[in-house]
């Protein structure tokens, strides 16, 4: 009875709305919606088609982040589904070919979910009414799928509908936020804040905040006293807690890349539960008295009893299932808690970098502008970062699967029976160790060091060198364990770290080798050069000082253009000396806080002498003497 | 034919100097001279018992290293047969309680050996005739029992031959130099040599040699045009090569270690080959027509015709037994680089813990004194050395087996029987991955940035984004291959450094986790802090004109109590005042040169305003201002 409910056999389902005719419905629509978005686009002058052809702007840290993140979100589980679906595209049923078939898929989601992000761009009411629709034939379409069929036969019954969870979840967001958006637009609340990058209040706030918040670090920083054991796991565990920083926001490819690997984690998770302990489950109901025959093929004898022996089958298989849900929750749980720490280390690098603490964050001088390999890391980070999660959870549950198997099997249930007790055995041989260390940190404590006047000098020389001498065999085998204990908790740390990109698992002399770790530090160069918020909050002050003038009001709407401007505005001439000596103090304050600003200012670079001084000055700025480099600095903007 | 030369059965040998009788024997001889030395030494004042009982200095640089690394050889040679061999010890056949022999073993052999260690301390003839007799007598039974048995049961017909090489070795070099050094001793010649480690003239060349140098090191650190890349390989290669340099000397543990990692390499791949390679030839050889009938019991059918199955398994363990061979010797050669760049980079690290650059070679700023967990790291460090050896040339071996292994019979069989070529069916995969790749590379280059004035921006933002949208699911994909990269650089780089002590494995900001590297750096302390050369070259100067004065003419003979010497200078007040200021004058000038020096001082500990000074200093040292500190340091001294 119970074999059945478990070997239940899944009828093919179809469900009402076909996939396939779906798919070419929804994929005619989407062409229309995006017709009629250009068709608009052209009507409105600001941001126009070229606004239609990039809906997202990854280096934006002020706009609503929502849609961009649920679109990726969708578009991961349709890859997810595209690798583990026998028939990956549904046009045809064409298992042969699935390779082709997925190489099509790759690029063909991201188009069919483009409009879902193209139609936010335009800030229009239109655009808005046609998302809420979309988003609406997304959402109902794939939850009446859902409703139709929701037992399939891969893998397991339910899979397909767990699996499908975090991209409902995707859709009922766009579905909530489109009219959300619409809603907002009618009141007329909403212009300023999604769109206007420049002109938001954040990037004053962060300078600000900025402003108040030295004094308090320098404090901090010079009490050097060692704090005690508990405060500082209590600090290391609050070091894995990300709390929310009011100044400070997140760039949105991190955003993205947090929700992605999340939904990658579930993803994993499911996958691995998914085929491991169903057919588990299946085994173990399925083992009768016939077993002990094979058993006795390979001639294990459990127990003379046959019954017993069944019972100490399925006992074993459950344990062996017991160990592998232990190992999945575990490796889910160390993960989570690594995408918290990984947040940590975002924010506190990215702070760093805006202060111009570069040696600390790359452990070398590093030039932080734009260049080819940056430019490609930044391009793939959110989905290295989905990709190595994955691959990082699958190998930590294989791994942490097979220690607890050898734990259970090898340690825990021979010594609830009393057996193969060979550690125990070995005991002479641990007292040996242990007594051999604990003399060897009992004389070095008492006998070979001694303390005069506060300076502690060795001691008893000539005894230490016959005890070093005569020590040498035990230690050799001291030494042994210790090696493997350098084995275990190497593989350990690189295991339960393989999913984290902002940290490298190599040495510190050869940490670029590690590619994941060479991809973050390009991504967070090309991430702070292009959207500084100090440099951000100066364009936008400027940007404001022209739209007063009201020569160029009409281009100050357009954020993209910010950066342009404050080349324009030294040809145009049409600023007052008043607003001039105001730009330049502004200026001057940017660069005397942000050090790394000045390495990307033109007139700086090309003069040797002082770009001398710059590689003094941001090395001194490690040091912390700020007041000094502040006053060089302000000499050094003066003259150029 | 071929099957009985190799499985020839050897008949237990008894070598006529029976080994228990020969133990008691010399263990009784051994326990004679050393009482023979210790009335001997009764009759010398100088160094008396106390020097008998720690016949190493392991702070000394200059000593004649031979002795004592012999005698550590030939210790770890004994420590491996007592794990190898299944009657650890020469006294008992009772192969029950080999733990107990073992324990008792390790502590038995560092004794009997002990003497030839003492007999050189005194440097005394009669020390050197009974240390040439007794090594005389430990090489000559040893020689002799090999000659009568060279072949034993165990493992291998000619393993214990082998295995027992070094020890033979460092016997013979004993028996050599205790006559030279009874030669040298009647000639007259080896006096002052070996003994005087203060007086030697290596710490005042390492002094003067330090003044000399320091301006071509200047030149080339100023000069940060980065090398070509042939270049850089011919810099990488060099750094992997170990050049003795004039004035520089390796302390004595160093010089031990690396001898005993030579040894342990050499055992260890001795036993590796003769457990692995000759049972896998008896096997080879042993494959007739019945391979075919088991081979079918498992449903594996190779061929129809029965010779063509012994033939296509014949080649298949001999593939085995070749992955094998290259393994292991992949392995000693991968160990052997390491080793030499293990010394180059002791070297390095001596010396600028020396300059005191201590925040290059931790990482981190530590002060360098005497403790004691750093105590107990330096007495095991050679002992660690050897195990860390042991356990990284096995751990190599098995995974380098394994790779060549799944090359050999998953790749390069199928590939020339051209079956399995799963790789080559996904070709339309990498090629979409390899467009992928180029697209963003080639794109990034000549679409997104920009080159204006010297500095670069960039491009086309609306675009980027578009494109980073898009290819989205396949950099997901992409991301896959390369965490799995990560992961095999990872574990490759972990196992090739697996031996090697003195880089940690870890991520730079948990370095100190590693156990063999935090030894190493506690090691690193002691070293540097007790056998400082210029505080060596200073000792001896002072030791010299104190000499010259004539009043403590005796105690300047004993190079330990150097040091002693500088505190007690202080309180006899004997030196005239020229010489006081002589010495004062030596002070500043060894402290200017190595900060590192100032923060043992006792005056400097006091006054925290002048540790705050110290901590600056060490700081701005790193810089390469030296002739700022030189000028603080001396004004800071000269206040003291």
């Amino acid at each position: 009875l119970c074999l059945e409910t478990i070997n239940e056999i899944i009828p093919p389902c179809d469900p009402t709305a076909d996939d396939s005719l779906y798919h070419i419905c929804i994929a005619a629509i989407s062409l229309v919606v995006m017709l009629i978005l250009a068709i608009l686009a052209r009507g409105t002058k600001t941001k126009g088609l070229l606004g239609l052809l990039s809906p997202v702007n990854f280096l934006d840290h002020t706009q609503h982040k929502g849609l961009a993140v649920a679109v990726f979100g969708v578009l991961l589980c349709k890859l997810w589904g595209l690798v583990i679906s026998p028939n990956p595209l549904p046009f045809t049923k064409d298992a042969e070919n699935k390779q082709n078939w997925v190489i099509l898929g790759v690029f063909y989601y991201p188009a069919l979910y483009y409009p879902l992000l193209a139609c936010g761009t335009l800030h229009n009411k239109v655009g808005y009414v046609l998302g809420s629709l979309l988003s609406w034939t997304h959402f109902g379409v794939l939850v009446w799928q859902k409703i139709d069929c929701p037992k399939t036969p891969l893998i397991h019954k339910h899979y397909l509908l767990f699996s499908s969870l975090p991209q409902i979840a995707c859709l009922a967001f766009l579905s909530f936020q489109y009219p959300l958006l619409l809603f907002k637009g009618l009141k007329g609340t909403e212009k300023n804040n999604a769109t206007e990058d420049l002109s938001s209040s954040y990037y004053k706030d962060y300078v600000k905040k900025m402003f108040r918040k030295k004094k308090p670090t320098k404090i901090s920083t010079s009490s050097t006293e060692t704090p005690k054991l508990p405060q500082r796991i209590i600090d290391t565990v609050k070091s894995y807690i990300y709390t929310p920083e009011e100044a400070f926001r997140f760039p949105l490819k991190l955003a993205i890349s947090g929700v992605v690997s999340f939904i990658t984690l579930y993803q994993v998770g499911l996958l691995l539960i998914s085929v491991v302990v169903p057919p588990l489950q299946i085994a173990r109901a399925g083992v009768d008295e016939d077993i002990a025959n094979v058993l006795a093929g390979f001639r294990i004898m459990l127990s003379p009893d046959k019954h017993e022996v069944v019972r100490i089958v399925v006992y074993y298989m459950w344990c062996v299932e017991v160990c592998f849900i232990s190992a999945m929750t575990l490796s889910t749980l160390v993960n989570l808690a690594m995408l918290m720490r990984s947040m940590v280390l975002h924010r506190s690098n990215l702070k760093g970098l805006y202060r111009g603490d570069i040696y600390n964050v790359y452990n070398c001088q590093r030039s932080i502008r734009a260049s080819r390999p940056a430019l490609v890391c930044w391009m793939g980070y959110t989905s290295f970062t989905a990709a190595h999660v994955c691959i990082g959870m699958i190998i930590q549950t294989m791994v942490f699967f097979l220690c607890l198997l050898i734990t259970v099997f090898l340690i825990i249930i021979p010594v609830l029976h009393r057996q193969n007790l060979f550690l125990f055995q070995l005991l002479p041989f641990w007292l040996m160790i242990l007594l051999a260390v604990l003399l060897q940190h009992v004389t070095a404590r008492f006998c070979f060091i001694k303390k005069t006047a506060g300076t502690r000098d060795l001691d008893n020389r000539g005894n230490l060198f016959l005890l070093t001498y005569l020590l040498f065999p035990v230690n050799v085998l001291i030494g042994v364990l210790l090696a493997l204990w350098r084995m275990i908790i190497t593989a350990l740390f690189n295991i339960v770290h393989m999913g984290r990109m902002d940290i490298s698992l190599l040495n510190r002399n050869v940490e670029a080798f590690d590619p994941a770790y060479r991809c973050y530090a390009h991504y967070l160069k090309i991430e702070v050069s292009q959207s500084h918020p100090v440099m951000k909050a100066f364009c936008g002050m400027l940007l404001q000082s022209v739209g007063q003038d009201g020569s160029t009001a009409q281009r100050s709407r357009d954020a993209e253009e910010g950066i342009q401007l404050v080349q324009q505005e030294k040809k145009q001439h049409k600023v007052s000396s008043a607003k001039r000596a105001r730009g330049h103090w502004h200026l001057l304050y940017t660069l005397v806080n942000n050090p790394s600003l000045v390495g990307t200012r033109k007139h700086f670079q090309r003069q040797t002498a002082e770009s001398f001084l710059n590689g003094s000055l941001n090395r001194s700025t490690k040091e912390g003497s700020k007041e000094e480099v502040a006053t060089k600095k302000a000499e050094a903007a003066a003259t150029s």
